[in-house]
């Protein structure tokens, strides 16, 4: 039995957004027993320089932090990584290139997942900080897929995104769920047909608020998530009562 | 600003039971931003023998990779580290011994916990593997303190506890409640004034049924998670909003 994964998670932006993570990857695993579960290590330190402040010039980079981690679970033999945090992925490039372990993509996996969605949608919203939504990775991926990209406008970004994002934070989900509530309306009705979640503490606080705009939107947490127990499926574990799925997710 | 705590955690006994000490690290942090929670690195790696088959005789033993999670979270350097699972501190003095961070013990925090109720209790329910039964982590410090441990029966332990221990690994929490919550009714009926859920399985299926056991209930899981925060209080971590406690638990 060939057991060839070992997850690392590059945590702690926010704490509770990489609980989020390791709690779909659980709930996406078909597990009879414990060992049935993927085999993840995860270095939730969340003693890092702020990565929206970094981008707007206002604080100091994270860039040596993750580095650090980065470099930690290399240490630890880890087969592949992933980052629960959107805007992180701004240095994904230099994390990449310092990792033996490859290095999943969150835009990446989530616009393939959409790329499979049927039928697909024309128009799709991003719920995502500043520095994601200036950095275009999912724009420019659905642009590729002939799909139009509708962003929260300045006022939206001020009054909902923001707020919302940093009581996530605070711990404060119904709070957030309600900011975040309004903003996911406001793109729906400026005519997005599905909305992607694209700042990982964004489905915790939706989810907190039971909102029913979950049922229009793409989790990237989630689809990380799945794409993670599919490494672990596609990696020759054998499951308890025999169930292994080639699955594409 | 010392941040001297890095917190290690063995997980992966069972799965769910090391998210279970993560989110109630996350619910005891008095955290206005990420950076006020706590540093934790986690080793969530379930492929490790079933601690209640070795202890029945009926399996390997899980010390080789309890040894290796040790040796692993060592090389990262953590300052202290947990074991949400009560069984696996059957093999608690060779990990102590191998690790040059301290391992914190499960029943000694939580005994001491008890020791600071008022009223104290005459006589406390323990819900356990038959494997924490027989060591007597629990029994043994409680009488120090004067008070009885009432013990499930033998048809108890495998008309419930073992059925409802293995469905929580299952994922089957509703099953898995109600298993535990005839347990914990008939050790209170039997003149358990409190019960200690000594299997960290336990607590999180209790919450899934939102058990009214739960009052009546320690939670070790819970008591060590508090321990950790405390831990990170002591340490010299400023929260943003100066709060800074000199917590006594």
């Amino acid at each position: 039995m060939a057991e060839t994964l070992l997850l690392g998670v590059i945590g702690g932006m926010g704490p509770l957004a990489t609980l989020d993570l390791l709690q779909k990857i659980l709930a996406s695993t078909p597990a009879q027993r414990d060992q049935d579960h993927l085999p993840v290590v995860t270095w939730n330190v969340p003693q890092i320089a702020d990565r929206q402040k970094a981008l707007a010039g206002t604080g100091e980079s994270p860039l040596p932090q993750l580095l650090h981690a980065v470099e930690q679970l290399n240490r630890l033999a880890v087969s592949h990584i992933v980052m629960p945090c959107n805007t992180a992925h701004h240095w994904y490039a230099p994390l990449a290139a310092a990792s033996r372990a490859p290095i999943l993509h969150i835009a990446q996996v989530t616009v393939e997942q959409v790329a499979r969605l049927s039928p697909r949608p024309a128009r799709v919203g991003l719920i995502a900080t500043q520095g994601t939504l200036a950095a275009g990775w999912y724009q420019q991926r659905l642009a590729e897929l002939g799909i139009d990209s509708l962003l929260p406008d300045e006022q939206e970004m001020q009054q909902w995104f923001v707020p919302g994002c940093y009581a996530v934070k605070r711990g404060e989900l119904q709070t957030a769920g309600r900011l975040l509530q309004q903003l996911a309306n406001a793109l729906l009705a400026r005519g997005a047909e599905r909305l992607i979640l694209a700042c990982t503490e964004v489905p915790v606080a939706l989810a907190a608020i039971k909102s029913p705009a979950q049922l229009l939107s793409i989790d990237p947490t989630a689809v990380l998530a799945q794409t993670c127990v599919s490494l672990w499926q596609n990696s020759g574990h054998q499951f308890a009562d025999g169930f292994m799925q080639q699955t594409t997710l």
